[in-house]
């Protein structure tokens, strides 16, 4: 029997012997699926090399004043004594990102309740002239919710209350403090679905995964949050309370202006309050791990899947077997469900639908097809996959040294050119990995490193943001521009678009108190 | 056999007798839906009555300058001889919206070919403070597309071609002057589906749809166009051309100010081109025809076919039985497809799949179940329906005589308690019909009478805007202000955001030249 039937084989008996249970999120292959978009690394921050601060290369803001005991005085008689911290243990761990790659120096962490507390610290730190960060989970990945000097931290994350749910539209209102995953058990008990599922979501809150437009897992089926928040209450620099909060689908009356704060990384607005549309569960959910030998045997099956899943298709996730070797060497007890030989590139597919048993035979009918033609050399379906109980731990990339993370937007057809041309251009002195969400044209694309280097960083930068700019791509698909990347911006707009920009921002905010030095370039937002 | 199992046994029979055929745009069961959701007048001004200009309520701004004779010696070296145009007739036709409504004294209509010249005629119109109105396939409701005054028409129609389509993705790429019919065709033939569908798609344009954020037809499944467009061109006042052209599913570099051209209507720069995400297109659409006896009961079956049609649910529309008897009474040739008795509701229920055997299989059980709790009374699908040959023609609720139309979005279970209210208020005076698209809570009320009449316009506004301001709903869901509801804003947007919005206005169009009178309230924006 040759290779070919025996892999046909293999995949029906896997499709035959696929179980009917639900997939939850305890289940490992779901965790799985939820920890690798992200691709973050460990909670640990002790296994990572701090890059140390990056405000060495920022001046401080001259025009911003500095914290005095009136200003304590003020802040407490607004929030109460213990909604002002200054426990130094405290102001550490809302200093520094989880990543431990940006420390700032706050002296000051505010806890407002409510719209009202937030609105009048606002009022009082821009007459002030205080700069602020505002902070939901903390779970960014480019220094966008930590402060850079000495900005007061303002944290959202008690106000967290449903504040209404609509079972007939399906339409939830809460405050922004509420963290994800919450939001999602909530909704899964009322039969709704957070149209926004991410590997941080124990953490994140979705104050901050609307100020950060989180795409995340679920971005292939449901679209962006520009698609699902409905609307948005929003405090302005100046205390002035930005009621945008429709719960309505249609609303064609005047400019949309909750665009303007989704995405814009708390430096136009803190967004306190949030209407977001959910989709009903449905209840079959089913995911398939496959191989592919080359790349386009990849974006093929994609635009297959698009059509012959169509409807159903949730999630259309990739990583190469340099990504694959990176977890099977780093996470004990993990081995590659398709165990009968290496593979280029792994495929996990998941469909998500109204019926069970319909679904079933169309993703079997799809897979049969795809092994048929050649586009797919072996495979296994939820079932077989449930050995590699620890196989979400994809964060095992990050424990192989030191990596440089991308996060990248590219055409479909292009992205695994740039993950081989960056492996022809460092050789044996990184290993080039590339992984990400295919459906959606993400490419995750991280370099590991013996050690971090400026040679090799030389080596990536800038060459990686010329080459993405070149293909019209974006240096940022999700993760947003915070402090790292402000002045790269240009790599991914247009000048007058960022000029633009820049003169909301001074609308909006024209003392620049709002989450200083991040988003913008530097030479845009001049001091005054 | 008593009346349940008889009309059981018709939809069995209704279910059987299903052909397999595809529904095409010629199908006519197609063009009913496709006509229905905008409720737009006939083709024929004729046969409507004018309300004459509404410019009398409005006063012509004084900063703006009249045309010159060197204004037009330069558009005639910027657009060429014959693209400047001062024909009667054909500037008649572009001072007119097609509901004969408002009518505009525009001596100018200018056909640039390119966004280099909308850029030069809009930089030219700035510095001599010429208004101007962004025109594409003036198919408006709101008066939006026609000048007031005497303002330069520009109409992008000439800018019509298609740029790029990517078939993996699915990204098309076009210039705004595009009508959506040809788009739709295009796409068709490639194997996708725009995500946008309307009764004036034979006349509108891409570019006005997104200037108008307009819903239609496929919102239940695709969403809004605030998550399918990916990417604007964009000519400000000053002749500034602002590239967010991006062809990307992800892209956080920044502010998304697209979105701040996508709903509104023009005021702030005119859309050039257009870049679009389309999903491929489904093999299988099927459609049903039901009668419910309350209103409770079609919320009850939306909520239902949320869950059980889930992915395949791509419609879901209801009229009155008092829209029926107009239709009925004032078409020829139409008759009730659901003979067998007069029903309060009717909905219509568009499923599209990727399987046709499965999704009949799905939509079969979903109705017998349906059947069997009692929620619906009657139905058929699409094969019963055909004989209803030109009922698609719902426009006859316009020719009915005067009709007063409003466009509303009001939480589902509300809705319809409008209608009833409106019906008890005006009593014999007029007749009150409610349809629309209840899948997005999007209600078209419309009011017919013997005549236009103060005395009734009186007993309906301002109470249908107070009454969905009350219940948090949207004056205008998704036709827009335009000049007809501009100073109606406050009863949907709050003071703050309404304020923000004229302060956008003005950064970005400081002289006011932009599409001037319509969107925001006069009294914000004042004449300097």
């Amino acid at each position: 029997m040759d290779k070919y039937k025996v892999t046909h084989r293999l995949l029906r008996q896997s499709i035959k012997s696929l179980v009917n249970r639900q997939l939850t999120s305890n289940n490992p292959i779901y965790r799985f699926i939820s920890a690798f978009p992200l691709g973050n690394g460990g909670r640990n921050p002790q296994l990572y090399r701090s890059f140390g601060s990056l405000a060495t290369k920022v001046e401080r803001n001259p025009s911003f004043s500095s914290l005095n005991s009136d200003d304590l005085s003020y802040f407490k008689g607004v929030l109460g004594e213990k909604n002002v911290v200054q426990d130094e243990d405290r102001l550490e761990t809302a200093n520094i990102d989880w990543m431990h790659k940006y420390k700032g120096f706050s002296k000051l962490l505010l806890l407002p309740r409510n719209t009202e507390e937030v609105s009048k610290i606002l009022e009082y730190c821009n007459s002030r002239r205080l700069a602020v960060v505002p902070q939901g989970g903390n779970t960014g990945l480019v220094g966008g919710s930590v402060p850079v000097f000495d900005e007061v931290i303002i944290n959202v994350g008690s106000m967290n209350k449903i504040i209404a749910f609509d079972k007939v539209s399906g339409i939830l209102v809460c405050e922004a403090g509420c963290i994800l995953e919450n939001l999602i058990s909530y909704l899964d008990n009322q039969g709704f679905v957070m149209p926004l599922d991410l590997g941080a979501k124990g953490s994140c809150q979705i104050g901050g995964n609307v100020s950060t437009n989180a795409g995340g897992l679920r971005f292939v089926r449901y679209g962006s949050l520009h698609g699902n928040v409905l609307g948005l209450e929003a405090v302005l620099a100046n205390g002035d309370v930005l009621d945008m909060l429709g719960t309505l689908r249609k609303d064609n009356t005047g400019y949309d202006l909750k665009h303007l704060f989704i995405g814009s990384e708390g430096s136009l607005g803190i967004v306190t309050k949030v209407s977001i549309l959910t989709p009903p569960k449905l209840s079959s959910v089913n995911i398939a791990f496959l191989a592919c030998e080359d790349y386009l045997s990849c974006q093929k099956l994609l635009s297959e899947a698009k059509r012959k899943l169509g409807e159903i298709l949730s999630a259309f996730e990739f990583l190469d077997s340099h990504a694959m070797d990176l977890v099977l060497n780093h996470l004990e007890g993990v081995r590659n469900p398709l165990s009968s030989a290496v593979h280029n590139f792994y495929l996990l597919i998941e469909t998500t639908g109204s019926d069970e048993s319909y679904d079933k035979e169309k993703l079997e009918a799809f897979l049969l097809h795809s092994m048929e033609s050649g586009l797919i050399s072996d495979g296994v379906l939820a079932q077989d996959i449930n050995q590699a109980s620890s196989f979400w731990r994809i964060q095992a990339l990050m424990r192989a040294g030191p990596v440089y993370k991308y996060d990248l937007s590219l055409p479909v057809e292009k992205m695994y050119n740039l993950v081989e041309e960056m492996r022809a251009r460092l050789g044996q002195s990184a290993n080039v990995v590339g992984y990400g969400h295919l459906g959606d044209g993400n490419l995750h694309l991280n370099v590991s490193a013996p050690r971090y280097d400026d040679t090799i960083l030389a080596q990536i930068e800038p060459y990686v943001y010329e080459w993405t700019s070149k293909h019209r791509g974006s240096i940022s698909a999700e993760h947003g521009l915070g402090l790292m990347k402000a002045n790269e911006i240009f790599y991914s707009k247009s000048h007058g678009t960022v000029q633009l920009m820049a003169s909301i921002k001074k609308l909006l905010d024209p003392n620049g108190i709002l989450n200083p030095y991040k988003v913008l370039p530097r030479s845009l937002l001049s001091y005054s």
